[in-house]
């Protein structure tokens, strides 16, 4: 069976690798101001979006990269009410996130309009939550809305953004994390998409330690989970603590040898009112266990131990 | 970029997926009795082994799923002296199975001795315990070695197989599980690769489970790892154990709310005198944290709740 025309390819050169869906046909294909963004129907995914070329997301796995990115974070700070996302534009991190009944207010900001428009029409379960009175769904650039936010006005940021190269690209720098930092209450947290331990540990999620640690912020961590659609299915986020957020482990119980477990708040987590695919208590702690070759080479932090 | 001869593409009709990689140049590719061997060198992941179309293995991310493979297991029994590695005829299990010096005996039997010399010749690291002598690298028909073991010879066996069709077919069968069942000791473990949770769940994990219950052993579990190369990036193991191995958790601090870990000789674990990539405490015990789909489909077994 060749690749054809009937196959989407998400081929990265550089990487050498590629990735393909069975489609049955393209349901939308336009350029906006900032990206190309299409949408197929595939055979056995669901539906399919892509922009410049790059899987954003499918019906059928985009559960555990929005669960990964809303429950942990906000399990860990002790009261999330005031949320902010960056980018995010398909809505499903933004509806997992209100599913916590703490959580006061929540603003969007995605740059692309047109990504949200798309995510409505043809990934409306994603966009369920998105009249709930405490969303404010912004257009704009999300580096100038936190450089503008009001200090220590947030609890969590977390930053759904694409690939690192076009408009995304200025939300991987120590700038923009200090001005998260500036944003964010004593005891906020960071928490931003970082790419595959397989393929970007030395490119991206290395450098974003070391940034987010000369940014200020008193801790980092990488989650870790299964992403099937993105390169290599294996894909983090990395959360970093403006001060006392982070507090070791007190319980014992939630400690793995080789790999710290942030504060949990793990009866809250297991008596969850909301329904989840992946996440539950034990995918969370799972989440924070680093690979041999992934705690050496973030051995430099000695809290990291 | 289009997907042409310079690459090399697994394309899963059925699953309507397809994973490439880039190559530089083909370097084997032979027909044995039972299957079609193919070696690539290729851009950005080293050697590339392919059986029937299907990716084996590269050199750039095989070590996961061989230390997944073996140390789990290799840390849960008590007392490994006596190992049966059927199929994993590239020797990468084997090798990792060697580290432990517990281990007295290891027979690998693997049906197509043309996958070990591949292997010796283009994965040389894979073979480098090969010449151990507690290693008797056996070519034939593992089900029928299984079907004439001694009865009560065994503590762990450990099927390193390729996908449930062609040769290795009759391993996901009960009948098998039964053969392996009267070949291991008491307490004895029977791991076998499953396959991915998002694709495969309903079709070969739950049956699996199913049948190595039905075939006798007291308790089941999938491990779950990263494993780019593989459809979906998600892979699991299923391990069954023999009567008492597969204890219940007697340390607190080893149990996951919703996801039991067996018998884990931890300080073993930690004091291990070999070098890991992937394998340490903190992935051990993530790897049997159970998905909240994944959880609810085996929640018939009412010991893996």
């Amino acid at each position: 069976m060749k690749i054809d025309k009937n196959w989407f390819t998400e081929t990265n050169d550089e990487l050498g690798i590629a990735f393909s869906l069975k489609i049955k046909q393209k349901l939308f294909d336009e350029q906006s101001p900032y990206q190309r963004i299409e949408v197929y129907e595939t055979e056995t995914f669901g539906n399919l979006m892509v922009i410049d070329g790059y899987v954003m997301l499918t019906d059928r796995d985009n559960f555990i990269y929005h669960e990964m990115m809303s429950h942990p974070v906000l399990f860990t700070h002790d009261q999330p009410e005031r949320v902010a996302i960056i980018g995010g534009g398909d809505c499903g991190t933004l509806r997992e996130v209100l599913k916590h009944k703490e959580v006061k207010q929540v603003w969007q900001i995605d740059i692309d309009e047109l990504v949200t428009r798309a995510s409505e029409k043809y990934f409306p379960k994603l966009c369920g939550s998105n009249n709930d009175p405490r969303a404010a769904i912004l257009f704009g650039d999300g580096i100038e809305w936190i450089k503008n936010a009001e200090p220590d006005s947030l609890d969590i940021i977390i930053v759904d953004s694409t690939d690192p190269i076009g408009p995304a690209a200025g939300l991987f720098t120590e700038a923009f994390f200090r001005d998260c930092y500036k944003a964010l209450r004593t005891g906020g947290i960071l928490i931003q998409q970082s790419e595959s331990p397989l393929l970007h540990m030395e490119s991206i999620i290395k450098p974003m330690h070391d940034a987010m640690r000369a940014a200020g912020y008193s801790d980092t961590a990488s989650l870790h989970f299964f992403q099937c659609s993105y390169p290599s299915g294996w894909w983090t986020a990395t959360m970093a603590c403006k001060k006392v957020a982070c507090k070791e482990v007190t319980n014992k119980e939630v400690a793995h040898k080789d790999s710290k477990i942030w504060g949990f708040r793990e009866s809250d987590a297991d008596n969850r009112c909301f329904q989840t695919l992946y996440y539950n208590t034990a995918t969370h702690k799972a989440a924070f266990a680093k690979p041999e070759f992934f705690r050496k080479q973030l051995a430099h932090f000695h809290s990291d131990g």
